[in-house]
């Protein structure tokens, strides 16, 4: 499995949100090396308190059984908020693979202390846009993380 | 604040939903002693892996800067399952109370670990509603905790 080649689709997820006037954070869900689920946080272009960018990639795979998530591996742009901490730990979500921390650290300690496997990227790409996002927008990425 | 009279909105909400064939989970938030949102569990109604009854009722307030958040009661008819705790500590929800949690215990001990305060009814309506649930729909059920 290529981190590169998923971190690259989530990073276009994230860009997709950004063009779009939105918080430019990403997601792919990959299982057997394939992308089976993409989404992009849609807090502005939906009106959303929910829709972050792995919610937005969960949702877009609708239901499924709880085995299905099982041999899941999410690739996110940006260390997850405790919301998408939290979606990833009520479907037993294995494997997290994160862009970035240095501009957000999320929840990765309270994947880690439940068993989830955290990889951190540090890929220059997720930490610029997000980087100018933070610069140019601040008060939507505030109210993003409920600041 | 009485709380009978929130937890029975809430349980609405539930009784909402299981007449839609979904989970019956309700939720509303509470603000100045009145409710400012109202949700149920849509897994079914609209094919979510992410409408938790919390979850929806956050979303049925859209966007709100942080500061909406920090002095909202959250009532739920069940304890909360990790991805709507992660939801209400994003969102520094203080104040959680909880129908029943006889059911299903949920991440209870995590959010009075970052400074929640957690109420728990034991409301026998809400306890009956989940028990009549669970009997009928186990896999349902099982699907919307990732079992």
């Amino acid at each position: 499995m290529s981190h590169a080649r998923f971190m690259q689709a989530a990073l276009e997820q994230a860009r997709i949100g950004y063009a779009e006037g939105g918080v430019p954070i990403g997601c792919v869900l990959v299982k057997d090396d394939a992308i089976v689920g993409a989404g992009h946080n849609r807090r502005v272009q939906q009106n959303s308190a929910i829709r972050h960018g792995e919610m937005d990639a969960l949702e877009a795979t609708g239901r499924k059984p709880g085995a299905w998530y099982k041999d899941i591996t999410l690739y996110t742009t940006l260390s997850p908020c405790a919301m998408c901490t939290g979606a990833i730990l009520l479907y037993g979500i294995p494997q997290v693979v994160i862009g970035e921390n240095a501009s957000f650290m999320g929840e990765e300690a309270h994947l880690a202390s439940r068993g989830v496997t955290v990889t951190v990227l540090d890929d220059a790409d997720c930490r610029d846009l997000m980087t100018a996002f933070m610069r140019n927008a601040p008060e939507l990425w505030h109210e993003d993380i409920g600041l």
